[in-house]
This record gives C-alpha cells, sequence and structure tokens, in this order.
C-alpha cells in the first residue's frame, strides 16, 4: 500500500442555495411533458434557480457560511480559488468577483479561476494539496458557484431537466502535526474526442453575440447524453482501477464515494459499473439536480454535516466532465 | 537570503501568432484618428488579428513549437494548462478543446484551465512549481492563448488600439540533480475594489445574449485606464518590496524583468517606480500589443530565443491584471 500523502485538511464546508424552489412538475409544465415525466428521466424532484443572486454574491455566501465553522477569520485566508465551470462575465474572473462581494477591500487575498468544468473543484482541491504541501499558501478558500439556468435549452428535455443553480465552499489548511488529514492520490485524464459532447459554444472568444443570433442555441447548453454515457462508460473502469492500483488502495478502505451527481441513470450505472455499494455513495441528486462544478463540494458539505464521514476516514471524490474530463481524488478526511 | 526553491526548469517556450497584422495605421483609420495618434497613446506599432483562427488552435500550435524544442514527447506530458484570461467557449475550457486540436486521441492528458485574467500564465506557473515539487506532476505544457479583437469597443480609443492576439507556450519540468532552476518566490495580491475597472460584463452568467441586445457594450472590453493606473501606483510600490524582502533579494540580482505588456505608459510608470534599468526590462509591446494573458510568455519567449537570459540567471515574471491583481514570481532559469 503506496500512501504518500500530501497534507489537507478540510477545516469546514458551507452552501448557499437560490431561494427559488423549481419542482419536476414546474419543468414538465415548461418542457410540455406529463406530469413525473422529467423526474422519471433525471431523478431529480426539485432543484433551485437563481433570482436576484449572481454567481459571485452565492459564492460569498458559501465561503463565509464556510468561514464561520472554521474558526479561520477572513483575513487569515491565504488564497480564494474559485472552482467553476460557468464564469460570472469573460472578465475578471470570479474569485475576484466574490472577493469584492465579500467587501473587505482591507484585505487583498490572492484570487484566482480553476476551470475543468464539472471537476473543477476536485481539480483545485488536488492543487490545494500541492499549494500546502510545498507552503506556498497555508489556508485555502476553494469556493464552488454556478448559475446552470440561464443557459438551458427547453428544445433538449433530459438536459434542462438536469441542472441547478447553487454554490458550495471548502476552507482548507495544513494539518497540525499528528495529524493525518491529506489528498492520498489523485487522477485525471481528458478525453477530448468527447469535447464536443457537452458543450455551450458561445459566450467565449469564438461565437460572440455581436456576430451571432442572440436567440441562437449555440449560447445554451447542448449534450448528447448517449455519446456522453458511452464514453464515461468505455472509459472510467480502466480508470479506476489504474486510481486505485496506483492509491494502493481498494474499495474497501474507502468509507464514502462522493461522485459528481450527474444525473440519476448515470450515477446509477457508473455505481454498478465500479460495484460501489449504495450505502457509501453520497447521493444528493433528487433535491439539487446537477450544480456543475458545485454538485461534488455540495454532496461533501451534506456528507460532513449528516456525520456520514469521520476524521480518519478515506473519501473519493469522483466525477466526470465536459471536455471529456475523468477525475477523481482519495483523501483521508 | 532565504532561498526555498520550488523546482522548475522552463525545457522550451513557443508562440504562435496569427497570420493578420494590423498597424498603427489601420487602427487610427479603424477609429477616425489622425495618423499616428494610437501609436502615439499605447507605444504600439502593430499587434495581431486572427481571421480564421481559434483559440484553441493557436494554444496547439505554440504547444507543438515549444514541445518540439523540449526533448519532450506529447505522449509524455504530465498535464496541459491552459492559462488564458479569454476562452474559447464558455463550455468547455479552452484545455481540453487545445488537446482535441493536437488531435491525438490515444493520450489523454490531464486538462484544465486556470485563470487570473493577464496574469493566468503567472498563476499557472506558479501553481506548476508546487505540482512538480510534490510529484503530482512531472512535466507541463503551460499554454496561453488570446483573442482580444473580437471584445474590442471602438468608442474606446485607447483600449481598442491597446489589444493583439496570440498565443505563447512554456513545457516545463521537474530539473536534473544538481540544477537550480525553480520558483524561489510568488507573490500575489488581488485589490477587488478594482474589479469593474477592466471588464467585459457579458459572455458569462450575469449578462446573457438571450436577455441583452447583441450589439450591447457589456460584451465588449471596458477600462477605466485612469483608475487602473492610480490603483497599480499606489498598491504595487508595496507590493514589489514586500515580495522582493521575503525573497531575500534585490534588483541587483535579477537578470531580467519581464513584465505584463500592459501598455507602454504604463510599463514605463512601473519600470521608474520600482527603479528598475531599462536594460533589464523585456519590452515586446510596440510588435505585439496587449496580449492578455499570452503577454508575459510571449515576451519570456523572446527573451529565451534572443539569448537574453541565461541558465542560472534570476528572472523576475511581474504583472498587472483585471480583478485587480497584482502578481509576480521570482525564478532562476
Amino acid at each position: 500500500m503506496k500512501i504518500d500523502k500530501r497534507p489537507l485538511k478540510i477545516l469546514s464546508t458551507g452552501s448557499y442555495l437560490p431561494k427559488r424552489v423549481v419542482t419536476a412538475a414546474e419543468v414538465d409544465d415548461r418542457l410540455g411533458l406529463a406530469r413525473g415525466k422529467s423526474e422519471q428521466m433525471t431523478g431529480i424532484s426539485e432543484r433551485r434557480y437563481v433570482t436576484d443572486e449572481t454567481a459571485s454574491q452565492m459564492g460569498a455566501f458559501a465561503l463565509m457560511s464556510a468561514l464561520e465553522k472554521s474558526g479561520v477569520r477572513y483575513e487569515n485566508l491565504d488564497a480564494i480559488i474559485c472552482a467553476s465551470g460557468s464564469a460570472e462575465q469573460a472578465i475578471p474572473g470570479t474569485a475576484a468577483l466574490i472577493q469584492k462581494a465579500l467587501n473587505r477591500p482591507d484585505v487583498p487575498i490572492p484570487c484566482f479561476d480553476v476551470n475543468s468544468t464539472c471537476l473543477s473543484f476536485v481539480t483545485a482541491f488536488d492543487l490545494a494539496s500541492s499549494l500546502i504541501a510545498t507552503g506556498r499558501f497555508g489556508t485555502i478558500a476553494i469556493v464552488s458557484t454556478e448559475i446552470a439556468s440561464v443557459g438551458l435549452n427547453p428544445a433538449q428535455h433530459e438536459a434542462y431537466a438536469l441542472f441547478g443553480d447553487g454554490a458550495a465552499a471548502a476552507i482548507v489548511t495544513r494539518p497540525a502535526p499528528g495529524e493525518g488529514s491529506g489528498v492520498i492520490h489523485a487522477h485525471m485524464k481528458t478525453f477530448s474526442e468527447g469535447a464536443g459532447y457537452c458543450r455551450i459554444e458561445g459566450g467565449g472568444t469564438r461565437v460572440h453575440p455581436k456576430t451571432e443570433q442572440p436567440d441562437s442555441e449555440k449560447f445554451l447548453f447542448c449534450m448528447d447524453g448517449r455519446k456522453v454515457f458511452r464514453l464515461v462508460l468505455e472509459t472510467i473502469p480502466g480508470f479506476f482501477d489504474e486510481a486505485m492500483n496506483e492509491a494502493g488502495l481498494g474499495l474497501d478502505d474507502i468509507a464514502l464515494v462522493v461522485p459528481h451527481q450527474a444525473s440519476g441513470n448515470g450515477m446509477e450505472l457508473v455505481r454498478r459499473k465500479l460495484g460501489i455499494a449504495q450505502e457509501k455513495y453520497m447521493d444528493i441528486l433528487s433535491k439539487h439536480g446537477n450544480m456543475i462544478a458545485a454538485s461534488i463540494p455540495l454532496a461533501l458539505h451534506h456528507a460532513v454535516e449528516e456525520g456520514r464521514i469521520r476524521r480518519g476516514d478515506k473519501v473519493l471524490l469522483l466525477g466526470t466532465s465536459a471536455g471529456m474530463s475523468l477525475g477523481m481524488v482519495i483523501f483521508e478526511y
């Protein structure tokens, strides 16, 4: 068993959910489906949509909620990493906007964004463990804040019914001497043959509003669910085995798997394919939908709050993302 | 003198410039200015604009150009980090699109994006040194690829005249035993009171084409140059002194400063304020303009190609970015 941990302790987690609850029935009505159909397709009974909330405000609330429980003072944060698949503006990045929403101009905490779409939190968590190991930063706020609802296309029933908005955050730091918290293994692969399977083509430099019809579907999320499934199911068993072998661990060593809350079918297929027991598989999909990169930290937040993980437990974050990427981190909580 | 280096060796650098050269005279004509005016305002005699190139294609060319010189085979890259202030699409991130443009579906190299606007390369370089130090990744391609031209507003003369398009890349790895290459010190601060001074409000989740007029200025770059100058000049001397003190170094120890190519006036004001000798200050602005995050790695690429830095030299990357952030890295080349 090879364990070469990078020190990282989750001091606390927090979340913010938009006020507005959108039920499966409301989605059915919006899409002209029979009542019950969208929940049957996706496994999602409700999710939140923003009304007046912005991504940076949600991120700021989630950060503060986590910070209050951490015992760390805001001015002692060494970095704010926004780990999100959607951005609030083209320029600047969302981390700086979160700092601005926190309204503490006296504390110029370094802010930057990390983006690997739905895996952004996992990537930032992985990066944070190296940053803490080398002493580059002591205590880091990782914030995932996502507004999916603005980009949903009612012509794409399944994708429309999948997503929700919200934010989650974690405060991570160097563990005290003798504490075992840390990242045991991290693993990622990007299969860009699937880069077009989940996409919003507009919003960047290639498809600009000034040269594209504003009602163009290119500004909306487009997903080829069948191709996503096929690519994930083809690649994830080898990916997972390789990572577990490199970590020198088996599923018996893992107290809880926190997967990306991609969709009911997707989560179930991955769970069965990898042989993960249902009771070790964190599932908050039904009440939140797929919240892009905020799904994994929100599920982790629920796991912590519900006492499903304890200090010393080995926890596995596992996700898929547009790109398409597979990513996982095994850490001792 | 405190030196606690994080190992990182730049094996090679590369660049890609769009085919189309846009002269100062062309910019003058476009803006209805007298010939010579835009160059006088900005110090820029020409820059490139994309015609058919995409950000991911430019990034792929820059990566391959660097890779050829590195002696590293593509399949031995452990990660591709896209470090850019602009994105090609809203989803997925540009790193995955660069991998796709390289058309090697047999090699699923992990891809993710890092964004701190114009400082993105500096942030990614800093991160890479921790990732290499901990062994998380061995060899990393950092790619900055920017298309500024699509978002320029002809009503904003100075900002319009400043920017150019292009890409630059660096291949970084763990130095061999006995080699001194590494990051000596990294320093960053984000002053979000200035988050609105340089901005494109649209393109993210807050201002969406479906609810905003497509010709809205919100989809274009907007800069309050006077406020940027004031904030940078107020904060950069203290920032710089703090970083140099923490590094235990003085300007005499630095062989070359590679600043963000923000603007002629901006670069000159910063140079004088910090007392950096002209001959130690890398300046490629006149032929390229401000290429957002690609400016610093392109200037570094020129410094390497022109023999202005040699192995063992201490080099300082220094930048400002929308957010507003100040960032610097001191490394031994």
